[in-house]
């Protein structure tokens, strides 16, 4: 299990052994099933999982969409709000029980003033933060539901068999009975594989 | 006309007055319709742009979709390749005659290391990008075309009386057609207004 501190001295910059980080942190534990930032809220903090999974949800209209879902060692927040301090459109929820270190919005904005390590793990996670949209957003314009659950089920197995097939469908943007076609039709094409047709 | 130094001065760090940046620039001029990265092309430079209309294409199967447009006083690069080091999928291309502004990669990098101001641009053009992608995608999840041609217009009008349809309805991803139906509806629209109707 993975503090800040240890995530960026292995991650960012090994020079830091031993020293202390350049804001303060706090630590939580977040029951299964807690939304920790609720849609319109500004959002006031930084959190890194330690452990758990998280859900990214968008009220779209009347129905509710998965935008992403974190695991451990990663950074999350509804970062959008975040820095531009504006109402979040989404919503953050604890899929399981989750530990959590925590920065405070203020003592972010303060180390950035002054800190080289403060402006570089901004500067490097954003870059992480942005290349996972780049690449969700390429998905959607050039990828068929199939191909984004095929894909899903590599990169994160136990997501797949840690989360209910309507979450899934959410999350691909499809009706769980056309995940549920899919899934089947995987099926058959595995066994025809098997047996040679 | 401004150049980095003068937008770094205005909108990130004041403190620089007078002082250099941390990394090398170059200048150049680039003519209309030049590619200014292609698909597959590892990036090695951040622009900054000084004047003119940027494009950012996406090819998706057969067709090419356009991901995003640039105006000055923004940074744009192929940034996912820049960041990540891998092919680029997106091209870049001069709309019109552009002046910019470059960094090299490497220059980049090595201000990184050590300069508190370079991570600072980099954290919060990072930011920027982000908040822009963020955007995009939940305007291709939440908007139809309509509502997305109607916000480009109140936002850029200058890039609708600039760009062909063909150009726009592509941003849109819509069929020029449907663009010429929508912008028929809405003229209709404004003539019922102003008879009451």
């Amino acid at each position: 299990m993975m503090t800040i501190q240890h995530y960026v001295r292995t991650y960012i910059d090994p020079s830091i052994n031993g020293a202390s980080l350049p804001f303060n942190t706090t630590n939580a534990q977040i029951n299964k099933g807690t939304i920790i930032t609720k849609y319109g809220e500004i959002e006031d903090q930084v959190y890194f999982l330690i452990s758990g999974i998280i859900e990214i949800g968008l009220l779209q209209k009347d129905e509710e969409k998965i935008l992403d879902f974190f695991f451990p060692n990663s950074f999350f927040s509804s970062y959008a709000s975040f820095i531009s301090r504006t109402p979040s459109d989404v919503q953050i929820t604890a899929l399981t029980m989750c530990t959590v270190e925590m920065i405070q919005l203020k003592d972010l904005l303060d180390a950035y003033k002054t800190s080289l390590l403060a402006n570089k793990i901004g500067r490097v996670e954003t870059e992480r933060l942005y290349l996972r949209r780049v690449k969700r957003e390429k998905d959607l314009l050039t990828k068929t539901a199939e191909e984004r659950y095929l894909e899903l089920l590599e990169s994160q197995p136990y997501l797949i068999s840690q989360l209910p097939v309507n979450k899934i469908a959410r999350y691909l943007g499809i009706h769980p009975e056309s995940l549920s076609r899919i899934r089947k039709q995987l099926a058959l094409s595995d066994i025809c594989q098997v047996s040679g047709k």
